[in-house]
Formats: C-alpha cells, structure tokens, sequence
C-alpha cells in the first residue's frame, strides 16, 4: 500500500486548507510528508496548467481532458513516483476523480469509455485514500464568490454556471459510490477543526496509525 | 467520403515539400484547399508545439503522447471540421499514423491498447487517403543532417539516435500493411517531380478526378 492520498471535491469544499492541516499533523508524528496538487506541480504542469485555466486559450473538450491528462503524467513519473519511492506520504490536491467530475461529467463526455485513458495517465499509481470532501454546491459556490470578492485568482473553470458544478458535485457522489473502498466521505459542512479532526480519523484508520 | 489527405513519413522524407505541390496542384484545377500541419496549427496548439518540441522541457512518454493527442484534438475540432464542412480540401502534414510511429513505437508504448485513445483525439475524423512517403532511414537522416548545417531550426525530436528514426520507419512500414485501404505507399527516393506525379496519380485515382 503506497502512502498516497489524494483530496477531492468541488472548488470552495475546504480541501486544500484541510491538506495543509493534514500535512501539518503528519509532521507533527515525525513524518516525511511532501505536498502537491493538480494540475500544475510541475515546470512542464505549470505551462499546462496556464493552457488550461488562464482564460487565455478556450481548449475544446477533449483536449482539455487530454491536456488534464499530460500533466498528471509527467506529475506521476517526476515527482508523486519518486516522493513515495523515497517513503514520503504524498497529500496531493486533486487527482483523478476531478478528471472525472470536471472533464468527463460536466462536460458530458463518454465517462465509461475513457477509463483506460485515466488509468494510462497515472502511469500505475492509485492512491491508497481518497478523501472526498462533500459540501453542499450552494455552500461551495458562495464560497468561491466571496475569495473571488477577496480578489484571490479565479480560473476559467470558477466562472461555469451553477448547473456546471451541479454536475460536479453529482460525479463526485456517484464516484464515491462506485469506489466507496478507496473513496471515504468527509462532511466538509462542518467548522474547519471538526473537519481536521474527521480527516485525522480516516488517515489513522486507513494506515493504522 | 472527406476531402482530408494526410502526409505522413519519417523526417526528411519530403512529405512537406510535396504536399505544397499538391496543394498547387489542386488549387490550379479550381479547388479549395487547406494546408495545415501537426502539432500546432492553432493558437493553443502553437503553445502545446512549443512545450513538446523546444528542447525547454523533458515530457515523460505518456505525456508527450497525451500532449499531440490534445493539439489534435483542438486542431480537429476548430481547424479540420470546419474547413471540410465547408467543402474544402484539407491536406495535413502528419496526423494520428505520426502518433503510432513516434510516440508509440518508437517510445515503445503499448500500441494496441492505445487505439481508443487516438480514435479520441481525432474526435471522428478518418483521412480519406493517407500517402506514406517511403525513403530509406539513411537518406531521411542525411537530408535532416543537411538542414540543420543549412541553419534550418531543429526539433527535440529530429536529435533522437539513428536507432530512433529506424523504429518510426519501421512502424510506417507496419501501419502501412495494417490498413492498406487508406494508407498509400509513395517511392519517396525519387526526384521532387517524379514523386509529385506519384501523388497526383494517387489522389486521382482515391477522389476520381
């Protein structure tokens, strides 16, 4: 069992300030804890990444999905592969499920058929946990308004209409469903230390810590 | 039946001098045609050539793979569809038989596995008529050898080994057996003028003109 977990959900579910968090606890046990996120954590993701969501270019849906995919790729083989060689645990935000939530369901793409691609692009590796932070879309589309309001960046996915992350946030339940080993729901409603301290249960659980 | 016509065959080959010709050709006969070329005859895509191509960056093989699969398939949807919709010719210089040769075979990829995923990015377009321009691996990497001494820009990929461009030469001979219906043999060791007549006997005989 490899030392990957990956953080999924719809924008605004809390996931990336519950990975620090996670992080954080894990180190805190003397652990060697590397931290990443998707799509972009590479140099070669990072020019993907502004491809993809800077507004600059409107990829057609296939190769936004495609695209999604060579960064995870060269994501998978440059740093999550030697990271968990090394025997680090690796807190990735986003991973394939989002693929499939944004890429396949919300775009209304052929998810069934294109599973092999999914499996090519990560080059061998499933993560050991994934921890599905699941908030109602109201809540999470609030949310994005107001770091929007913030002025923190928003990408071009941000601006979809709410129908768009409706879907999302329905790929992600049934996605749960369909792999509710490897899946593992955390009610991401609830104030952040509530939501650490599920995340700390599920972790410990997993990998029996 | 389309109008797209693919030119395929190793580096140095000859493939884009003739299709130029045959563009004259066509276009002195009264047709429409469009010339393109893959990877990057879009704006996105110019940005995807660039990361795969420049030497920059260092795509892993599925990467690189998933990279000219998502120029493709943006150069599908907002360059080819268009054009043949609107009756026009299309000829393109490299498509999907490029893919097979440089970034599954000669990177030693799973071929048959990969075949739905090229379907994918080609987003239901089937060239009417490719012309495999055939010449020996020596010429192709002597007349790359004389372009780059004549100060014409290289690509990462024309610094692979000879070993390299004998695996790509020896996928279009297979690809070339596999699907001889669609797929053209051109004796590409000929003069410009002798292969030129080549091409235009083929494309009159495939589009009876």
């Amino acid at each position: 069992m490899n030392r990957l977990i990956t953080f999924e959900g719809v924008d605004g579910c809390g996931k990336s300030t519950q990975l620090k968090l996670a992080a954080a606890w894990l180190q805190s046990r003397g652990e060697q804890v590397v931290t990443t996120f998707e799509p972009g954590d590479s140099p070669l993701g990072g020019e993907i990444r502004r491809l993809l969501l800077s507004g600059e270019h409107l990829p057609v849906a296939e190769c936004e999905l495609l695209l999604f995919l060579a960064d995870r790729a060269q994501h998978v083989r440059s740093k999550l592969m030697p990271a968990l060689s090394d025997g680090a645990w690796v807190l990735c935000d986003r991973f394939s499920d989002s693929t499939r939530a944004y890429q396949l369901a919300a775009r209304k793409l052929d998810a069934a058929g294109l599973e092999p691609m999914l499996r090519f692009a990560e080059c061998g590796i499933t993560p050991s946990l994934t921890l599905w932070f699941d908030v109602p879309v109201e809540t999470a589309v609030e949310r994005m308004r107001l770091r929007q309001l913030a002025g923190e960046k928003s990408s071009r996915l941000d601006d979809e209409a709410v129908s768009f992350h409706q879907r999302v946030a329905d790929a992600f339940v049934r996605q749960a469903d369909a792999e509710s080993e490897r899946i593992v729901r955390i009610n991401a409603a609830e104030s952040i230390d509530e939501v650490h301290q599920q995340v700390i249960a599920m972790i410990s659980a997993r990998f029996q810590l």
